[in-house]
């Protein structure tokens, strides 16, 4: 019998840890996809992509990384635009940050959907945030309703199924579970422009950052500067 | 005031050519996105993309191609896996091609609705064909709808629309549109498996050349060989 197989997308953050965490409970075999869309960190969290596939023994075959770096010659985000300075956090605006690559969430689900189909997996993992999100519009489970429809209309099987198991969850939540299911924190990166330390002040570190304190927690990873923010 | 623009998916074949002859004269400007996803014909499409992208003066910085050759890493079609042989055509089983790219549209359209973000472009046309589209399963209407959905739940504005004029024609039905709305047919090509003459006998050559045969029309381009379909 073919082994129950899931496809996780991981980043090498931490909301993506959480989910290959609860995807290695609920399957029996993990294929790890990375995108690598030309961000500024990119060779940091490819590093701990595969610090977490090798936790999480995921077989080389089973390890896929995209190369989506010409999104940058598309433009319109400080994510991929080395020309657009990345803003350190001026707190919660509701604005949709620079730090935006237009749809996003599409292209790499697109992808993880042609994969599983050649693979055979039937569920995806994505470590969509709602709550954090920093507003992105592709962030909101009713996004991943309607992309649900468009897999269900667009592939030959039509049995492929998005999960997003932190989607309703904050990010000190996030941590907790990650935590308490073993998952190694310490493999993980957020931060937006550094790569040796964590800057601390980017909107991902101060997401991060506040999110540790909450739970009085301490981030394993090293940083440049360490505020508080809470 | 801004110009009206309108992005327009070309490939290089017919289907795309008719669509950017009813795209010229629904809008202003035109900007063309051509992906190269690694099919065989490629420099050949390419070639047929710049010339129609002239003939519709569509300026230098408004014409985009992507190179999605990557997706043979993902694999499970002839068009983009050079070890499987593209099959002749045996008529209409019903069945889907092998010549299927998993999920291809909603790759394709992510990137165009991506591009559409950053150019304020408010409408992308695609040449979808549901009738003789050969059975993929994104070539259907309600693929398009669904798909529509997402657009309005993960971009910023949720104003851009996808266009699909020639998804209820028949390829004959096509051709004469092109024709009368004077597109430039010679400059166009469909053959999956040469780039000097058609080959004449793949799946798109026998529905191109039975289409040109049904309205009594003489194709334009060469061919290696030209059996009678009809």
């Amino acid at each position: 019998m073919e082994k129950n197989l899931a496809i996780v997308l991981v980043s090498g953050g931490m909301d993506s840890l959480a989910c290959a965490a609860i995807a290695k409970k609920e399957n029996e075999e993990l294929a790890f996809l990375h995108l690598n869309y030309g961000q500024r960190t990119e060779s940091k969290e490819l590093e701990c992509f595969h610090a977490i596939a090798d936790h999480y023994h995921v077989s080389q075959e089973l390890r896929k990384v995209i190369d989506l770096s010409f999104l940058s010659q598309i433009g319109g985000s400080s994510l991929t635009d080395k020309n657009i300075e990345v803003k350190d956090y001026k707190g919660d605006s509701g604005e949709i940050p620079d730090s935006y690559v237009p749809f996003r969430n599409t292209i790499i689900l697109s992808f993880a959907v042609s994969w599983a189909e050649v693979l055979g997996a039937k569920r995806i993992y994505i470590g969509a945030v709602h709550e954090d999100s920093s507003g992105y519009p592709d962030c909101r489970p009713s996004f991943y309703k309607a992309f649900t429809q468009v897999i269900k209309e667009g592939t030959k099987n039509n049995d492929i199924s998005i999960v997003t198991p932190v989607i309703s969850m904050s990010k000190d939540q996030i941590i907790k579970t990650a935590a308490d299911m073993g998952a190694p924190l310490e493999k993980t990166w957020s931060c937006y422009a550094k790569e040796d330390k964590a800057c601390g002040v980017c909107d991902s570190c101060a997401l991060r950052l506040r999110a540790f304190e909450k739970i009085k927690m301490e981030d394993p990873i090293p940083y440049a500067k360490r505020p508080k923010y809470t």
